[in-house]
């Protein structure tokens, strides 16, 4: 596509999606939101919970790509070790902030239980808070690695915060889909000539299984609206070239 | 956990997982079957349809891990390239697999169509077949990464073909869970001594909001069955010395 595009990277941290317990749904929601914003998600990693894993995933991916964000591990208990392996990643220190204890107090607790959840205070130093909208312990952006919560609500909110101030990305992606009964082995050749007519259009195929038959879903990406319709025209003429009706997704 | 566990990395392949518009359930659902078979998931990494990075990661995680799974793009047309990319990346090339010839031409088509199917016969020298009981193109293993089908259903019946002979794996992974309505800080200050004492369990605290109120499920991760029976005893007394009632998740 034109010009370099802004890339992202989610690293998702967590052996309960390793082991297939939970079904990640940030990568999904998060590529969208992040496209708006003109940023590309371009990569994402699931890791466990152990602290050279991340710390190694952190520094590769954070020279690799513009923006990195991590979800998962950010909680009171013993497993929740994503802030401390940021920190070691820096090469710098946690501290308690300010902003957050306060956060933290507001809610009261026996001294035991205060001490556990002011462990979601230790900030790296240096770092920056990504607010929490549901109330509870924000998250953080350090350089360009942005740490937020691994529950879903608890993500989704925190990305509600995000602009172009702070993420300053490019053009964002568009999309045009069409789709027909027509295996995908029948629109190949013609679907590749149109590809190599238009570079900076990324054109995928979808095989699809349904009640009253199979087909091929057809999506076109790019960052050009004239290009993007110029290419669905040439596609919706390709079905019609088979003989075939073609349908929305 | 007791000995190395036998590692496996799953590398989702596809712009469309990434752009956010399709939902992976490969990772879920192939990290459970694999732990059956003793191989533990460690890392999953999506990746967009593109040479370089396919072929990077794939050398890289070879090297890596004891067992590498790819899923997407084995398809007919022209943004299926994983097979071209596992031949680059094991230095070999790709030739018509007499077995899956025969599979495609069994289905009759006109010659451009049966053209771009064959596309989906090239295997990489040296390769063996996955089995595809849905009927379709099988998917293949060269030497310790197993390439297959990207689409839900067929990924899961190449899988089903899986036994110890092909992958020897370890111990499977065993687990224990009971959930408490109480808060993670609650029981943050416990359950990192009761972890401190089990080394070879992992201990996993997920805090969840239902309608009803909010509160922790503690997950147990381990091979040793009479362990993982000793560590829930003593999650479940902590438990009820909180004053709660442990529920079943």
């Amino acid at each position: 596509m034109a010009g370099d595009p802004v890339t992202g990277c989610l690293i998702i941290i967590g052996n309960e999606i390793l082991s297939g317990r939970t079904q990640d749904t940030n990568l999904a929601h998060l590529a969208v939101e992040l496209n708006e914003l003109g940023v590309r998600m371009v990569e994402a990693r699931v890791i466990p919970d152990v602290e050279k894993t991340i710390v190694d995933t952190v520094n590769e991916c954070r020279e690799k790509f513009d923006y990195v964000f991590t979800t998962g591990g950010i909680g009171p208990t013993h497993d929740d070790i994503t802030a401390d392996c940021i920190a070691l990643a820096f090469n710098t220190v946690l501290e308690l902030h300010p902003e957050v204890v306060k956060i933290i107090q507001s809610r009261e607790a026996p001294p035991d239980v205060m001490e556990s959840r002011m462990r979601m205070a230790r900030i790296p130093k240096g770092a920056t808070l990504i607010e929490n909208p549901t109330g509870g312990p924000p998250g953080f952006q350090m350089e360009n690695v942005f740490v937020m919560a691994g529950i879903p609500i608890v993500m989704q909110a925190m990305v509600t915060t995000f602009d172009r101030k702070r993420i300053p990305g490019g053009d964002p992606v568009r999309s045009r889909s069409i789709g027909a009964y027509l295996s995908e082995g029948k629109v190949a050749v013609k679907l590749r000539a149109i590809q190599e007519e238009h570079p900076d259009v990324d054109l995928g195929s979808y095989p699809f299984f349904r009640q009253d038959g199979f087909g091929t879903n057809l999506v076109m990406r790019g960052t050009s609206e004239d290009e993007l319709d110029e290419m669905l025209g040439e596609v919706r003429q390709m079905i019609l070239d088979c003989g075939v009706e073609p349908i929305s997704e």
